[in-house]
């Protein structure tokens, strides 16, 4: 039953490696120097030719909302269509977030979360929990949870009334959390704050797309960062900042790094190649842009594209949360503050970071750090996940970086109606999507089974010394 | 009526020039060369000999509370006492806080606060006012309040459920001041953040005063400093931070004044000359030392003193607000939170930084732009007062640089039963004390009349270019 | 012989008072109340009206190169033309670089200096020495000549071969410096490192004008500015960098700064106002505009005016070092290395400033600060200088702020042949200039005499602590 | 002829997996699942088992100087003793420094140091060149010296007259490295400023070892970091600064890095274990410290730890220079300026390092990729060595993380009578170390053979996008 895959550059976050890697059944056994795996007597039953290809341990998307009910609708993808799509882009693992309820309890969410997973992914996937209601008895189940390996926490400082924690609630999360280990996610933005500009805003009779990004300044964002670190520090509690957009956001987290805190944050595609240009499009096409943090003006992508060489960023993820434009996105025509937040991204994340690695603003090696290495050691599925290794889970991509594609709507694999990068061409695909062991994707064919996809017990960060 | 200081040395915040000072009535007339006002005509009511002392602008004090309202008791100085003790040590103008109650209109704090003022104060005063309880009515109240002289309005980020504004309120209450041009006065420290670290100390059983410090870390200091500086640049509100205690929030001040920002921050006495040591006193001694911010362990002195040097911290006031120990104090016996937060100041102000000239750290000259000329700048009383000039009030200490004073609640002059300085040996000492023209302290002898000192109207900080 | 001005605005580097003026001789006598004059009985011989008109402490320009040898002629200035033109604009002192010779000692320098000064000098001015050649004979000279009221020595990190000090040299002259007190002016630019960019530009064939900007980057001021901090800091010796020009410079000063070292810097007209651009000029126009360090990217402007707001600059001088285009500029014609390093300043500094002032970046108290009193305690000469009050020279310059002037080469007083202000538009303008008690400008008409100007034995910097 | 070694966790900067390893020959043919050698059917002709060990890549020293004249002396080891105390210690390749003469090529310094290790060296070794003569036929010569595998080139800031280069011919070499990619090593600290606070202090009469610590303060390190990342800005070179030691010059290349800068920085284990007191032992003991950069006071190594953490320190080296204390370092018994500068160390470097994991400074992935992934990368080598991979040199290590051992200069195999860790007990060891598929070390008996090492060839640096 055992696969050998010959010819390729094995790209691990050290560097790149010629060598075979042989599989058997789900997990791989052996990295062999090319063509040596007959001569010391191995047999394999299929032989995959990777020859002038990159074999790479499969991508781990650390922030998708699949099925997720937010803004009046849920997004559109629930965990079949998106961890199929997921695949077509070389992706084998996310990690989605389950959403307590205000007034219900975290295990009632994790539980549904399973529900929809189950049965339905079609590769492997962890959980998050979204820690919406802070109370004694939730703040007990986060070591329940710990112990089901979810090990981290989201909590927000942006929307007030909906996800919303206080101070005093981050506090009691992260004191939970310095205690039990798990990390403590945070959508890093100063919701009251904007607030009350957005107000102002619509009382001005702003109300078209673009306001959006006008609203949220990028100083609230450092705020809340900055704010988040702070109690971080006083509690102990390892820190995962998500979605990072902006420069100064980008150097207060730098500071905490020097500092040698366990501060760590992420960025999206969205942010390293979109702007805030794209909001104020003609008539409401800029709704499609509209997710929070909001796109940034263009001089920010560079200062992030250096953190993530710097390793002042340390993991991309996508915050793939689609809202269809025709029906969905249509809510906030007369009034942005309805437009529901989030864009399509799961399916094109390590297509665009390879364009990163083809612009030059990262290696070959960070590519694979930054998408598969560093999330699996960040959220404890490391040698599990994020590696091309013996005792590794066989998800494996075998990655042309010549062939091109050309991004839309018409034809990529998301259940959503329009691609924020809707014409946009690119370079390098995944040509072969392995998933503990089974080739899910070949000769532009998926083969992936709904169902298939496994929960990923996780153990504490592997960042945390 | 004419009175013609002779031979002192003029100290101003430029520097020290030697000349006579001549005031009739209440205003300074003239500035004149050493020994030239006979030659030009002038002739004297009275001359007062001021060789070998230094001819000073009356101190400010722009931070007091008299006969405040807190924890279930008030602070024990009034108008009275309060102001007579500040012209002891050299003061001869304080800004107090007006108090407004939830629920309750800024106007009616001002009024009472008036009342509290009038026929009381020996020297003269401002007001700010305390906006407790922010609403459409009392945003509106500022710009009355400004018309009024009323020009600065204090927030806590500290306090929650008594005097703590949420960012929501605070936002609003900035984007008035930025249309009204009001100076936002801020007390930096997250409270409720603090409230949870307090929580857990109680829980632990730790109720001795010096839990007070320890439940208070620099980092929330610093926290919410830069939060009222991200929340100050989006509202482009002027931001003056209130007695500043810690390197942290002191580093985070410089690099907005770097980057140019209207912000600008006071430190207190006690802030540069007692430590954290001091509320782990054997017994219950250290509740005398109970203020907020907490004294802060003696390294963050030194960058207090350089700040002071680099105008990065541009004021010191006292956060005058004294408990008594006997009675207020006890409060706490059992439990630091009830006890009374404050110390009492007003009156050495001046001695103590001039310690900080003696000591190196300050100039002479700084001494008097900390102490005096900035803020009558900074609170919109320049150059009426703050400086000793032609049509300036005739505000004026001669203060004998030599004369020795020994500290102690035996001798000092404030209403409270003891002092935090209690056994210090200090040397300088106002000598004679002039208010708007009238000799209130000479030979050690105080001749000021409640009632005399007179409300000062203050216009907009001269520090917004 | 005492002269009333009435009815003016005092400005002081603390703010602005209503005050009349009074002076006897060469000496102000007086700061009074307007109008009260009279009352005192006081009775001048003459008034002079300055109502509407501000009232200031004349000018003080510490950066100039009066008649000075330079890349093979000589700066075509000299202390009757260049103190002349500084008047007309305002100045009432300038201090001006005395030249040690190689191999000559500074006594000889200073001599010379005299001798170009005495009799030709129409305003007071003071000497700074070049320390061109530091040995064990110069650095004891350095004591004499602080006896002799010479205390400050400039040093440069540029012009290897010719004023270039090495380390070793610097270090031994700072060691000096800190044992007498002396300040330390560097001019800071790595001229050895910024050789080598020129030999690679020449050897391309790159001649023009432009490349002396483009050969000089901002990178190597930098690293100047932070070596010279570095042995400042070892050996304890105050310093003060001429001619700041750039972003990373002042960042690297202001870091000083916020250190507490006794580390200032100075910025000159022609950086805040001009660019790299004016280099590029079409033929050999961009010769007018070749200064060191040269001009800089538009960018660097705000963080100019941002570094005088804040102090981190505390001087605006001109480095006044005019050269003739139809003549002396021509010998580089063929060759950037041969045009003669300057540009003519010192007769529109107070007037650029003044812009400054109108454009908002700077308040009418901090241009009187940076351009006048600053410059009288860094080097010594306050409060003879640098201020309007009793016992001062009776420098004084009533300042007409509606005025309006338009600059030309043609209208000039300057000896030169062009400006690099031509044909701009200024409004303000000195409108009488008082020196030592001598109307030198009245009426649009020069009445000073060459020789009347003194020379000011200077103390040692007033901005130690 | 193969081997496999079994039951062991294989530790890569990425980090832990448990698998075996093959090899066969000179070069890791597989890296297999724990156990499923024989299943896949392989049959290794002999099985090492390194149950409860780490199978680690051979470490790498990047700073060694075997045989080196210096001070009138040379340094101690030889090829053939200093790499058989480094093998004793884990290291199987070092990369030691080939020193030009003043007046002498490069290329006959390569061939000098060629003709040492040829025929001595027990492991693997690769060469900088020392560029002591920088002119136009060495610059000429650094592009053939990168044909022949020497790709780093080292100049000093430090020791005038001896190596030190100028800023011109920093320069010249900086522009020559960015043209041929070559890295630069830079040896910062400013020598000529540091020779003056000698010289002052010999005046003094100050001769003992410790004022080699107190002449060459740690601002002047920070200024040579400074300038020399300035002048690689300019000339576009790469840069890496050997023996970083202090925390002023960490925060600067800190800031070059969060800027995005190719500049990097090894620290040694001598800055990390030990501070200045060592130098201050009585007698003429502290000549035993006397190394340079000096000791540092202690309060550095924190910071030193944190910049390994966060990777503004990217390698740790020894800078192994080892002279006797009986003999070599009498030299200065009556001038600490003729102590030979340098330490013995390469024998412990990997144990010291591991002592910073069971401290808890770094995580084990860290301790092999500061001390052999990152060299190997840094330095071109990657992945023949840094790498535990198919096609890698079998450079393996197996370590015993349990093993105790007695540091001393009785018991240790370098060719020196002292040690500066003499007496420390350190917990792990080289258990068995295997040079390129020959065990050299087992059992405790070293069975290399001098000639075995071969020169590796080295490419550019690994770590420029």
């Amino acid at each position: 039953m055992s696969t050998l895959i010959t010819g390729g550059k094995v790209v691990s976050a050290q560097g790149v490696v010629e060598a075979d890697v042989l599989y058997d059944g789900e997990t791989i056994t052996a990295v062999l120097a090319p063509g040596t795996a007959q001569a010391i007597g191995i047999a394999p039953v299929r032989t995959i030719d990777a020859t002038g290809k990159y074999v790479l341990p499969g991508g781990i998307d650390v922030h998708t909302h699949m099925d997720m009910p937010f803004g009046g609708t849920s997004s559109v993808d629930d965990f079949e269509t998106g961890t199929r799509a997921a695949a077509w882009g070389g992706t084998t693992t996310i990690v989605d977030f389950a959403v307590q309820k205000k007034g219900g309890s975290l295990q009632e969410a994790i539980d549904t979360w399973h529900g929809k997973a189950e049965g339905s992914a079609c590769i492997d996937y962890g959980l998050h929990a979204i820690l919406a209601d802070v109370n004694d008895t939730s703040l007990k189940e986060m070591d329940v949870l710990v112990d089901q390996g979810i090990t981290s926490f989201k909590l927000f400082m942006a929307y007030p009334g909906v996800f919303l924690s206080t101070d005093s609630e981050i506090m009691r999360a992260m004191h939970r959390a310095s205690d039990n280990g798990a990390t403590i996610m945070m959508h890093a933005e100063n919701g009251t704050a904007i607030d009350e500009i957005v107000t102002r805003a619509i009382a001005e009779g702003h109300t078209e797309p673009k306001y959006h990004g006008l609203t949220r300044p990028v100083a609230l964002e450092q705020e809340a960062v900055n704010r988040a670190i702070a109690m971080a520090t006083v509690t102990k509690a390892p820190l995962y900042i998500v979605h990072l957009s902006s420069t100064p956001a980008l150097e207060t987290v730098t500071a905490a790094r020097d500092a040698g805190k366990n501060v760590f944050a992420e960025t999206c595609p969205q942010y390293l190649f979109l702007d805030e240009s794209e909001m104020a499009r003609p008539g409401f096409e800029g709704a499609k842009y509209v997710c929070t943090p909001a796109l940034r003006p263009k001089e920010h992508q560079a200062q992030l594209w250096r953190g993530l060489r710097t390793n002042d960023l340390s993991v991309v993820a996508t915050d793939h949360c689609p809202f269809c434009f025709a029906t969905d996105k249509q809510l906030g025509k007369d009034d942005f503050r309805a437009i529901p937040n989030g864009l399509p991204g799961v399916e094109h994340r390590m297509d665009l970071l390879h364009r990163g690695v083809t612009m030059g603003e990262i290696s070959l090696a960070r590519w694979v750090e930054i998408a598969s290495t560093t999330p699996a050691r960040m959220f404890g599925m490391y040698p599990k996940k994020g590696v091309i290794a013996p005792g590794a889970d066989a998800d494996i991509v075998i990655y042309d970086p010549e062939a091109q594609q050309h991004v839309s709507a018409k034809t990529h694999h998301m259940n959503v109606d329009y691609s924020v990068y809707e014409g946009w061409n690119l370079t390098g695909k995944a040509e072969t999507v392995i998933s503990r062991g089974t080739v899910v994707l070949e000769n532009d064919q998926f083969s992936g089974e709904p169902g298939r996809g496994q929960f990923v017990k996780r153990s504490l960060s592997q960042y945390l010394l």
